[in-house]
């Protein structure tokens, strides 16, 4: 496949997501990076993909003066609290888009605006690419589906989670924090066994082990008491508050590993047991998130070349839409 | 939803396969069985759905005559080594059809004579929809799209081989016996631990358990002799023979347990490591497979409805077409 031949991708956003995106293209050899945008100066980021051109994100409105080719494909790959709600609908106007959108609860609301955006401007997108909402999600879809008599349920991590780290910095005192959720392991180990799970709170199948660094003399009963009384984020779940020196954050909490598991037990017609299961480990949920995401990026872009416009979900899309192979091969390698 | 809504299936062949089916329907409230064709004397055939007509395979061939209401989708319940290479081609021109198709060798000249069969009649059809080939495939394609740099391997078992104990049961002296195919336990936990195996042969990471009754006065080392050397079987492999009584094998082994896991371990980006994980337990294969074929039978009827004609595989069907939810609730319920 010639170099013109393959799907032209950009990213707009280079964070920890972004920068997956840009070493996932590199990996899928019918792809190419040609731009990425940032909202911080264009001369302070340094790709590691050589010969691509660095951006303002406000390029992306000005497309016809500021001289980039135009990509099938644009990762948007902001954070889904403050930038997807706005970027994605706005994004979807004028370029086919990919986005990683995980706000569980306003997953709806942020499909219907994005589908009117892409309808508009006759452009394809799909929103909650990534592991969950996006592979987890699909399991959950095929698992009950498959077996409508059962439970599933959802165990995340053990994994850094971003929502909850930040929750800790906020607290007055807190110089820097990280939090593990880890699946409370009896639960797990009983739901596969077939005990029924009062599956509804996350806070009975889940803990929270927090690592906060404090300025100096503040007083650390305090905060932790701040900590595990917090509504929404810590109160209600077992909580683990360790302290430690920024030196051992830096060098023991520093990464983003994370995963999770799906579980779904049921019966079959003659009240057979069966139990699916889905789990993943990640060294990187960035970096794997951004896999996903690009793995889409070959759906949309098939999506766009044949007409189709507007929203979809993993829901939408069957494997052929995004796997590199063709029917014979698929068929040959997978079924 | 009224019965006149429902989806009308049919089920052609009454053994293991198609007693699941029954089952499973039943416990898809769009869904209603109307027929059950059997090469058996229907007379003999006592279906656990109350209202159901049996009537012999014979009168799928004269519709007309037999006087039964066409199914929206007949579920093709025969075996792949004897029965569904003709009969899914023959039932696929008159038939929208499902048949969970297993010989992973062949699947591709099935599905080119089922494709060219269901062409031919204006219908629509899906072969391979059950556990392996179906929803492993279905992991396979997925977990090697969004992963490009990885290894894949799929486990069996703990569970009954059916191939593999009527292999035992062809021995001369031999009554009865069942064969249960057994992961390696070392080799799936290296493997999920990183370390590459060499995966192209089964043998390497599967062993096998036989109970076999024999005739009274045979030479039973001989016997076993017989099945450890068995080519395309038994050679090769860790094979461990075990001889009981008749009494004892249908007190112990006369349920059809399987399962698996698929397993993909590999890299994203920048070198950190990923592992994806699905696995199946399952106390009656059967029932489960049949679960899956009625649930691709709903994307059967769709696709039939919407005027596609053809053959399709799990691959180029996306979980809105097999799963009885909407759009909005599929994304607030799995999303």
């Amino acid at each position: 496949m010639s170099k013109t031949e393959k799907i032209k991708i950009a990213i707009v956003g280079y964070g920890n997501l972004g920068r997956g995106a840009e070493l996932a293209i590199a990996a899928n050899s019918d792809m190419v990076l040609t731009n990425i945008f940032t909202r911080r100066d264009p001369k302070t980021v340094v790709p590691s993909t050589q010969g691509v051109r660095v951006l303002g994100a406000e390029c992306l409105d000005k497309e016809s003066q500021s001289g980039f080719e135009k990509p099938d494909v644009l990762l948007v790959c902001g954070g889904s609290a403050k930038d997807l709600p706005w970027q994605s609908p706005k994004y979807a106007r004028k370029y086919n888009i990919v986005d990683s959108f995980d706000n569980h609860a306003k997953i709806y609301e942020h499909f219907i605006k994005v589908d009117e955006a892409a309808r508009a401007g006759s452009k394809a997108a799909v929103i909650a690419a990534g592991w969950d909402p996006g592979l987890f999600s699909l399991i959950r879809a095929v698992s009950e589906t498959v077996l409508p008599q059962g439970q599933t349920l959802t165990f995340w991590g053990k994994g850094i989670s971003q929502g909850h780290s930040d929750a800790l910095r906020r607290i007055n005192g807190v110089l820097d924090a990280r939090q593990y959720t880890v699946p409370k392991a009896g639960v797990l180990e009983a739901f596969r066994r077939g005990k029924h799970i009062d599956g509804f709170l996350s806070e009975n199948r889940h803990e929270r082990i927090c690592f906060v660094v404090t300025d100096k003399g503040v007083d650390k009963g305090k905060i932790k008491e701040e900590i595990i009384h917090m509504p929404d984020y810590f109160e209600g779940y077992k909580t683990e508050v360790n302290f430690v020196s920024l030196e051992e954050l830096r060098k023991n909490h520093s990464k983003m590993p994370h995963g999770g598991t799906v579980i779904r037990t049921g019966y079959t017609g003659a009240a057979k047991r069966a139990t699916l299961e889905f789990s993943l480990k990640l060294e990187s949920n960035p970096e794997f998130t951004a896999e996903v995401m690009v793995a889409y990026a070959r759906a949309v872009y098939r999506m766009a070349k044949s007409g189709e416009t507007g929203c979809r979900t993993v829901f939408d899309i069957p494997p052929n839409a995004f796997c590199p192979l063709c029917c014979e091969e698929m068929i040959n390698s997978y079924l």
